[in-house]
């Protein structure tokens, strides 16, 4: 976790993130850390002004704080956007790790393979026929690069990563250990004896910039392509159907699941455990909440906040939740007018 | 992608399905498309007699259509279930990948395992003591086979796949990358220090035909067995408790979860993301929708289709759910009846 | 399954777990097995005095029945929890399986790594510089233990197994197939050219005797740490989020995500497909229903017994989902109100 250096000077640092030193510049900074994790090496933040008294009692070298945060007897970084300035910082003081160049004695890479000459092979790989490594690609032990993939360069490739044939990724694109991309879509064809298989004989074409979480499954094509567009981010154990298609910069958290041809557009937010039927699409900018369920077929407008099974716009949702959770008094009042009508019948009854 | 050879002719093709040729049974077809994506020398489908103007304007060497579905000037196969014929063409033009048999210099055999005589084993593959590989059967690289194992004939393991001691696959199964068949249920028993495992010493029984998407995990059962029927398809990231059994031709959708000791009948088709509580039972037929969930003991009926938490016949619950995105204007409705009753109460007081 | 030798005697087992035998206590029993299951060398068990006429019927050699249980002509063993008994017995009859120490010629273990005298490594483990793993641990095939891990007496890891860098485990740790522990969590700080990950530099404490399912994923702290108490125990496919904190003796059914930071306390008992969002507290001993969801924030009450979307107390979601299936019903009877009311003020329009 250290930097294994001297670290940068605060001044340097806010240089980077155009920030504003108040306090002594010329400090070295290791690491970043949490406001109560950190030491006297360390660099800090707070996001919010409320926060300041926790800036002043840390021991951080240096607190990232709120434009105008100032903090008695502390050095601090004034920056409009804390957070984003400490996650800046921590690229540069962590940078992940690179592995020098080297394919391992028992890694299986096919003749007919082309490796740059910078990328990491670890143990036990197998790269197949015909398969493009670009440079500063690090795969590591036990991943299984099927034939014909193509990986650009300064991709990481974590343990245990599966890639079908034929599936091809762009630059700088993080799949975390055991993600399958590539794997046969979900379609049969019934008939009487049985069912048959849809043919599953498209691709994945995955752009720069995605990071993609542990286990998540990312099905090829039935017979085009199923794609996940560039700085789009996927947490764990999410699943991809075939030929879905999928924006720039969406955000997918844990355990979504996404059925075949759906769309998701760009700059979307999609919750954990959230479900999709097939053919559906999320259009530019909408934020679906976890545990969402978003039936065939079905669009969910752009820039709306939708919740719920089937998915309701959220302001709506949490009304008739409310509702739902007031439905034995409502029930109880409904039984008292019957009582009342029933008795105002009968004395009108008796009247007359 | 390629069949990497000629073809077949459009008169061989439909003779295989049964189908009408309408135009030059002569021409060869190599592959097959979609509709949009196919070239000359492609073979595509459409499935409804709607979709014949896409028919006409696709650039496929033939399309198989709807009966009587003619495409002027367009050579055409007429069959009863355009998209089950295509599949079974796809069988055909796109042969599943047979892999030479040989045993890969870094796979580890036990001396007591018995394999066929046209096995694949992959690089890096571990296969157990006593296990038996059938021929046929493809084991590609960084699959585990565990003590004990039976596969029998024209697998396919995908890699690393684990198959924990003394499970058995039928004939034609297919395991894609990271399914994991036998690892312990979950069952324990609660005692005053904590909780003592409840011995999960069964087995798993897969059925010929069977085929389990990425990274599924079938358990072992406790002390008897966990089977999956013949001919039965199963997304990714579906979990498969101990001691469940499913019947044949049953259709499994992607993140569905099944508690052990539950029964899946026949010929049952079940969404993504549903949660089965112990012990239930889905009979013949039944569907369930995506997300429902079934309590513990539940009897879902054969032929009936289900939804929702806990699941309630589809008619039934889109009722229910359409009353309830009225809840708002009923607790109106309610409201003006207290206010009109009231002022009936006054108005027959002031009278009487 | 079997344990390979004489077993052990009637008497022998009942004095391990305090029980009381009725007949022949020198019989000699080899295994455990299901009350239908059993043959004249297994011990079975009955938990229910209801079922003691399954237990006379079975063959099992002996069998563990609930106190004052007697069974006509049959060796019993009394127990106050038989189930629990039969777990005990079932530790001793059927062992874990315990591989000779030995290092596989294929394993790649760093120069600077340390390993017990009595650790077993299979094929294709790959064991990172400086990781330290104690005595009796074994470490199956296509395992990969990253740098700085430490691993400590007597655990299991199974096939496939992926230790990110730095995490730990305590003692009598079980990890089946595909676990990860440490992959980075799903954290990204927004800017106007896309997401920048936050970093993601802290580690996984694993305490003695957890066992963990099957593909589930506990990712690594931010900046702190994720923990899981001792003896808790997690099913299949789990996501486990960065800075979570989960208590001793805790139990996860299968597919339920966990999102950052959230905290559930000691004897908590999950349910499957539960999701819960950030920052919520699940308190000491709560009960949360399978499909729960549990909202960001939220705590759950210490003892409380939850269900639903957002979770409610269980008692009172059984009311509410009772009167959601009623709501044509009451929406019939606030119509035939409204019919009645107009009625009545027609009437008394006429008689002004």
């Amino acid at each position: 976790m250290s930097t294994h250096d001297e670290g940068k000077t605060v001044a340097e640092l806010s240089a980077l993130i155009g920030g504003q030193v108040v306090g002594d510049g010329s400090v070295r900074v290791k690491r970043v850390a949490s406001i109560e994790g950190a030491d006297e090496e360390s660099m800090a933040f707070v996001e919010d002004a409320k926060l300041l008294e926790k800036a002043q009692a840390s021991q951080a070298a240096c607190v990232i704080v709120p434009a105008s945060g100032r903090v008695e007897g502390k050095c601090v970084i004034e920056a409009a956007r804390p957070k984003l300035a400490f996650a800046l910082i921590a690229e540069v003081l962590h940078p992940p790790k690179r592995r020098a160049p080297s394919i391992h004695a028992t890694a299986h890479v096919a003749a007919s393979a082309e490796l740059g000459a910078t990328v990491f092979v670890g143990a036990n790989v197998q790269i197949g026929e015909r398969a493009r490594v670009g440079d500063g690609t690090q795969i590591l032990a036990g991943a299984f690069v099927g034939d014909d993939v193509e990986i650009n360069r300064d991709c990481v490739i974590h343990p245990n990563v599966v890639l079908y044939d034929n599936v091809t990724l762009g630059d700088r694109v993080i799949l975390h250990a055991g993600v399958i991309i590539g794997a046969d879509g979900f379609g049969y064809v019934r008939a009487e004896d049985g069912y048959h298989k849809f043919p599953q004989l498209g691709t994945v074409v995955i752009e720069d910039d995605v990071e993609i979480g542990a286990h998540t499954c990312v099905d090829r094509g039935a017979l085009g392509e199923t794609r996940i567009g560039r700085g789009t981010k996927i947490d764990n154990l999410v699943q991809v159907g075939h030929n879905v298609s999928i924006g720039e910069r969406v955000v997918i958290a844990s355990q979504t699941g996404i059925s075949g041809s759906t769309v998701i557009e760009d700059d979307a937010v999609i919750g954990g455990q959230v479900g999709m039927g097939d053919h559906a699409r999320v259009q530019k900018g909408a934020v679906v909440g976890s545990k969402a369920g978003i039936l065939p077929g079905k669009i969910v407008r752009a820039g709306t906040v939708m919740w719920g099974v089937p998915v309701r716009p959220l302001d709506e949702y949490k009304i008739l939740n409310a509702h739902f959770g007031r439905l034995p008094q409502m029930k109880e009042a409904l039984d008292e007018l019957r009582r009342q009508v029933a008795e105002l019948n009968a004395r009108l009854a008796e009247k007359s």
